[in-house]
C-alpha cells in the first residue's frame, strides 16, 4: 500500500501513525542522531496494536494485568516514546521528546527501563527484547496459575527487527517460547529488509516464518501499513495456543527518500529531506507540533483500558485481603519475615551438623528453605539440573501441561535462560533463579549484565566455580571470571566458603535489588564456621574468620574454598610461630560498601597479607596493596593461566593453591 | 537397525565402530568421568565418514589440503581420540588413551587443539565448533580462490549435537553459511534426543532439518547405524551447492542399559553395565584391547589419503616458487618483512600530519596499509560496517559470487563472527579481523576465550571504546569491558592514544601468536606523539610520553581517549609548579611482561600516582598501588558506574573524567 492510498482509505489512522512518525522525525532532528527509519515503519503496526489490541491505561501504568508491550529493536526508541506521550503517560512530557537523547532526560537513545512508565525493559542490545519476552510471558502464566485468570490474564507483545532475530540469544528464545507453547505471547517482526550494512540479503537468507514455524510457533503475515491487515493479523495470533510471530512487511523511513535504504534506518537529519517528508504526508504542522484533534484521539487511546482496570481492580477486591497482600507482596518484590528466621534456624543446624558439602549442593539445601517460604521462587537450569542443584524435591517442572509448576528445563541455553529470567523479575510476581557451570556466565554475559544495569533480583546459581570442576578441563574451567562478573556494575558477586556462608549469600540475593552472582563448588568443602552466629557475617563482605594466636604477623584473605586452604595455611604459619589472621571475603562489593572503621578492623595496616583465590589476581590489588596495605607486604595465590584437564586435586596442586604454597607465600614476604 | 542386524549385515564395519565404542567406555571407565555414550551412539557415522570420505592421510597430520573435522561436541571427546588412535596418527598412543583426563595427557576431557595432531579446535563449549566450521569452510574458499582448486578443495566435517543447536551461537553459525553457500560444509548431527537432563523434548521442540533448510541449507536424513545409509547421505550432501546438514538417526550409548537415557549421555563406569555391552557387542577382548586385524583395518583407512597427498604435493610443486613460497608463508602465518617498512612509514607521515583522528578512524588508515601487504586479511563486521571502518576500498565484498572478496557482511552476529574468526585462523591461510562496538564483546566473549585460549591470530576491532560513543547511551557504552577482557588470559588488550599508536598496535596484532583487542575511540583523538619514533613504543605496553618539566611530583597513567586528557591535566600541574610525567599505557599485558628495570624507570617509587581511564578502575591498582606504588599517594579518574545518553562531551564532565577533575586528584594526594 503506497501512503497515498493509505491515507485516502484510513484518513484517522493515517493522521495517528504519521503523528508517530514526524515526532520520531522531529526528536531525531533535534539530537541530530538517532534512528528515524523503524518508527516510521513501523508506526501503523503499533497504532493498530495500541488502539485495537493493547490492555493498557495510561493513568495506571503499573496496572499488574495490563498488556506488556516491549520494543525489542530499541534503537526505534522514538516509537515508543512516542505512543506513551501521545496516548498521555504523565511522565513523557513533550519536553521530554524535545530532549531526546540529552543528558537527564527520559527519552535515552535506546528506551530505559526506570526512566519512564510504560517502559517494560531496556533494550537497544539486539535480541534481548525478543528473549525477556518469553520471561515475561513465563511469568504470566505461572501468576494466571496461582491467582487466576480474573486476576492475570494478559498479553506480551514485542516488536522485533532483523536485528534481533540474527542474534543467537533470539533463536534460544524462540525455541524455548516454543516449547512452552506460550500462547500470549506475539512477535511483530519489523519485516523491512534492511540493516545498518544494507540489504539483509547481503548477510541473511533465512526465511524467518519456517524458522519460526519449525520451533513451534503460529506464524502471520501483513502488510504492516495496512491497519485492517494488521488488525486481522493479531486477532489470528491471538486466537492461536502457540506463541506467534507476525511478519509486518514494512517500509523502513516510509514517505522519505531513504525509504528502504540503509541510509533509512539510521539519523534522518537533512531540512530539505525532512521538508519533502512531511509534504509527502500532507502534514503541514510544525516541529513537535501535533494538532489537538488527534492527541485527542491519541488520548482516548490511552483511557481506553480505564473501564477494564476498574473492573479489575473490583475483582481484585473480591479476593481474600489474605490473597490480595500477597498478590501484592509478590508483585512488589517483598519478602516475608518468616524468611530471616528459617534462615537463621537452618544455619544454626549447619553450624552444629558442620557436614562437608559442596557449597552448589548447600545452595540447593537452602533453596530447599527458601522455596518453602516463596511461592514466587521459580528456578531452573541450561540442562545442568543435576550440577547445578537448582531443583528442590517440591518445585515440579514447570511446563504448558503445569504451570503451576516451578523449575524450569531451559536446555542449552545459558543467554536465553539469563534474558527470560529478567523478564521474569521485570513483569514482577515472580523470583527467577537460574544455573549453569560458572564459565558459561560468558554466554549470558549480556543478559547479565541488563540484569545489573535494570537494578532486577535475578539470581544466578554459578557452579563450578574454579578448577576444581577438574577433568572437564580449561573450556569449563572458569579462571577470569570472578574478576570479569566483579568489573560488572552493579552486579553483586558473592563466593561463599561454606554451607553457612552460602544460607547468607541467598538471603542476601533475595533481599536485593539488583542481581547476585553466586559462585559455587563443584568440590566438597569443609564448614568454617562451625560457631553460629545470627547475624548475616557474609552482608559485610569480609570479617575475620579466624584471628591470630600470637602476635599478627600475616593477614590471609580468602573466598569459597579457598577459605578453608587459608585456615589450613594458618595452621602451618601459627605452628611456627607466626601469628596469622584470616579473613573471608565472600564478596569484594560488600567490603567496599562497608565504613573505613570497619574495614580498618578487618584489614589493618602492617601485617603480610596474602590473597588465597582459585582465578586471577586481578581486583586484588585492591585489599593487597591499597586499603592499608604495602605492595611489597602483598602476596596472590591462584591463577594465572587457564586451566588443565585432570582430577580436581591434582590440579590445585599443580597450580600450586595449597595451604603450603599459602604459607610460603607468607614465608617469602615476612 | 539394532545391533544384531547391523553386525550380521556388516560385520567389517562392525568391528571398526565397535573399537571405537569400547575405547570410549575403557577410557571413560579409567578416569571414572567423561561421556560414553555419545562416542559409542556416533562410532557408525563416524566410521562411515573416515573411511568413505575424509580426505586425509594419518601420517601427514599438517596436509594444508586435508578434509577438516570438527567435533562441535566435544563432550564426546573418546570419539576423536579412538579415531586418531585407530587410524594412526603419531602421537595418539594408546598410553594417551590410557590416560584420558589425566594430567599432562593429550587426551583432555574435551578436545584441546594443539594437544594433538587431528585435533583441528578446541571444543566443549556448545556450539562453538559448528560456529567454526563455518570459518573453516570460508578459508577454504577464500584459498581455493587464491590459489585455485588443485591446491585447495577440501570439505569440512563436523559432528553436532543437539546441545550445540540449541545454543545461540549456532543459528549465527547456520545463518551465515547458508547466506555464503558454503557447499563444502557438511553437519553431521547426533540426532539422539538426549540432553543431559532428560530428552530433549523436554526443553525444545524444534524441527531442526526445517530450521536448517529455512536458513539456505541441503537438509538430509539417515539411520545412523546403517553404515549404507550414512554413505549414500553424504555423498548426497558433497552433490550440494548448498551447505548441508545430515540428521542422523542416533542411539546414545547403543547397545548397553543406558542406551536412550540421560545416564547414557554421561560416564558409564559400572562394571555390570560395561560387561553386559561388550557381551551385546560380541566383544570378547579385554579392556584397551583391540584386535591387530581390526586395527590394521583402521590403518589402512589413515593411510588411505597418502596417495592423494603425494599428488597434492606434486601439483604443489607444478606452482612457481614465488607462489608456492607465498602458498607456505600464508599457511604458517608469516609475516613479510615490507609490513614493518610500510608501518614505520605511515607512522612518520602521520607524526608529521598530526591530524585529529579518531582511532577507528586510524585503523582503518592502518588496515589499508596492512591490507595492501597481506593479501591473507580477511575483514568483516557485525552490520556496523562504516561504524568500525573495517572496509578498505580494495577488498571487496567476500561473497558467493566473489570469493576473492576480503570483507565480510557478517550481519548482527557478533558471537558467529568471532567463533567463524577462530575457524579461519585455526585453518590457516587467512588473517582475520572483525568488528563491533567494543560493549558487545559481551556477546563474543565465549569465543574470544577460545582465541586466547587456542592461542589463535585474531583481531578483533572494537570500537566506540567508552562514554564516548554518546548517545546511544549505557547499553551500548563500554565501562567494564576493558577489565573485562583484561582479565582473561592470553588475550592482548591494546588501547592506543592516536593514529601513531594505532598503527603500532595493528602491527602487534599481525605479529602476535594470539589474538589481540584493540579498544578504539568513536571521538576524534589529536596526536599524542607528533615526535616519530621507529620503534614500536606501544610494545613495551607503556612508556614516557611526556616528562616532567619540573621536579617530579606526579604521574598520569592513561590510555587511549584519556592520555590527551592526561597531556591537557600535565599542562594545567606543570603552570602550577607541579612537575607531571604522563605515562601512555595502552596494554597492561604488555607493560607486565616487560622486565623491572624498565618497569621501574617508567613507574619510579615518590610521585603522586593518577590513573586515567573511561572505564572501572580494577585492574590498575596493580599500577597506582603495587610496582613500587604507595595507595596514600595513589588516585583513580575513571568510572564507577554505567554510563547515560547524551552527547560524549557532556558524558566526559558529567563523570568527571576531564584534565581539570585529573590535575584535583593530583592536587588532593599531593
Amino acid at each position: 500500500m503506497n501512503i497515498d492510498d493509505l491515507r485516502a482509505r484510513h484518513p484517522d489512522h493515517w493522521n495517528k501513525a504519521t503523528a508517530l512518525r514526524v515526532l520520531a522525525l522531529d526528536a531525531v532532528k533535534a539530537a541530530n542522531s538517532g534512528h528515524s527509519g523503524m518508527p516510521m515503519g513501523m508506526a501503523d503496526v503499533a497504532t493498530v496494536l495500541f488502539e485495537k489490541h493493547l490492555k493498557f491505561d495510561a493513568s495506571n501504568p503499573d496496572w499488574a494485568d495490563r498488556d506488556r508491550f516491549i520494543l525489542s529493536a530499541g534503537h526505534g526508541s522514538m516509537l515508543i516514546y512516542g505512543l506513551l506521550h501521545l496516548t498521555g503517560y504523565a511522565d513523557m512530557t513533550m519536553d521530554q521528546i524535545r530532549n531526546f537523547r540529552q543528558l537527564g532526560a527520559k527519552t535515552a537513545g535506546h528506551p530505559e527501563f526506570g526512566h519512564a512508565k510504560g517502559i517494560e525493559t531496556t533494550t537497544g542490545p539486539l535480541g534481548q527484547g525478543i528473549a525477556n519476552s518469553v520471561g515475561f510471558a513465563m511469568a504470566e502464566e505461572s501468576l494466571r496459575a496461582r491467582f487466576g485468570k480474573k486476576i492475570v490474564d494478559h498479553h506480551t507483545y514485542v516488536i522485533a527487527g532483523d536485528g534481533c532475530l540474527m542474534e543467537g540469544v533470539s533463536q534460544e528464545a524462540i525455541g524455548l517460547a516454543g516449547k512452552q507453547k506460550l500462547g500470549k505471547l506475539i512477535v511483530l517482526w519489523d519485516d523491512n529488509g534492511i540493516t545498518i550494512d544494507g540489504k539483509v540479503s547481503i548477510s541473511d537468507v533465512t526465511d524467518q516464518m519456517a524458522r519460526f514455524e519449525a520451533s513451534g510457533w503460529s506464524v502471520f503475515s501483513c502488510d504492516g501499513h495496512d491497519p485492517e491487515a494488521i488488525d486481522e493479523a493479531i486477532r489470528q495470533a491471538k486466537q492461536s495456543p502457540l506463541p506467534s510471530m507476525i511478519a509486518c512487511k514494512t517500509h523502513i523511513a516510509i514517505g522519505s527518500s531513504a525509504q528502504d535504504t540503509s541510509k533509512g534506518h539510521g539519523a534522518l537529519t537533512d531540512d530539505q529531506l525532512i521538508a519533502d517528508t512531511r509534504a509527502a504526508y500532507g502534514w503541514t504542522h510544525g516541529p513537535f507540533d501535533i494538532p489537538a484533534d488527534i492527541v485527542a484521539e491519541w488520548r482516548q487511546i490511552g483511557a481506553r483500558g480505564n473501564i477494564a482496570f476498574n473492573e479489575w481492580t473490583e475483582r481484585l477486591g473480591t479476593l481474600s485481603s489474605a490473597k490480595q497482600a500477597e498478590f501484592q507482596r509478590q508483585m512488589s518484590g517483598g519478602v516475608p519475615k518468616k524468611l530471616s528466621a528459617a534462615i537463621k534456624r537452618f544455619k544454626k543446624e549447619q553450624s552444629e551438623a558442620a557436614k562437608k558439602v559442596a557449597t552448589r549442593k548447600s545452595s540447593e539445601m537452602v533453596l530447599g528453605v527458601i522455596n518453602a517460604v516463596l511461592p514466587e521462587t521459580i528456578g531452573g537450569s541450561a540442562d545442568l539440573t543435576g550440577s547445578n542443584n537448582t531443583l528442590t524435591p517440591d518445585l515440579g517442572a514447570f511446563d504448558a501441561d503445569n504451570r503451576k509448576g516451578r523449575h524450569v528445563s531451559y536446555g542449552i541455553r545459558e543467554h536465553g535462560m539469563a534474558a527470560a529470567m529478567n523478564g521474569m523479575a521485570l513483569h514482577g510476581g515472580v523470583l527467577p533463579y537460574g544455573g549453569t557451570f560458572m564459565v558459561f556466565t560468558d554466554y549470558a554475559r549480556p543478559s547479565m549484565r541488563l540484569s545489573a544495569l535494570m537494578k532486577q533480583r535475578v539470581a544466578y546459581v554459578m557452579t563450578h566455580d574454579s578448577i576444581g570442576l577438574g577433568e572437564d578441563g580449561p573450556t569449563h574451567q572458569p579462571v577470569e571470571h570472578l574478576a570479569a562478573m566483579r568489573a560488572m556494575p552493579g552486579m553483586q558477586v558473592i563466593r561463599p566458603a561454606d554451607t553457612i556462608e552460602t544460607a547468607e549469600a541467598w538471603e542476601l540475593a533475595v533481599e536485593a535489588d539488583g542481581p547476585t552472582m553466586l559462585a559455587l563448588t563443584r568440590q566438597g568443602l569443609p564448614v568454617v564456621r562451625s560457631k553460629h552466629s545470627t547475624k548475616n557475617l557474609t552482608a559485610q563482605g569480609a570479617y575475620v574468620l579466624a584471628e591470630a594466636e600470637g602476635k599478627r604477623r600475616a593477614i590471609l584473605i580468602a573466598s569459597g574454598s579457598e577459605v578453608s586452604v587459608a585456615l589450613e595455611a594458618k595452621a602451618i604459619l601459627e605452628a611456627e610461630g607466626i601469628g596469622t589472621r584470616v579473613v573471608s571475603m565472600p564478596s569484594m562489593e560488600l567490603f567496599a560498601q562497608q565504613d573505613e572503621a570497619y574495614r580498618r578492623r578487618v584489614l589493618p595496616a602492617g601485617p603480610v597479607r596474602v590473597a588465597v583465590e582459585a582465578g586471577v589476581r586481578q581486583g586484588w590489588d585492591q585489599w593487597l596493596c591499597a586499603e592499608r596495605g604495602n605492595w611489597k607486604k602483598a602476596g596472590f595465590v591462584g591463577m594465572d593461566s587457564f586451566g588443565a584437564s585432570a582430577p580436581a586435586e591434582e590440579l590445585f596442586e599443580h597450580f600450586g593453591i595449597t595451604a603450603e604454597a599459602t604459607a610460603q607465600a607468607v614465608r617469602d614476604l615476612l
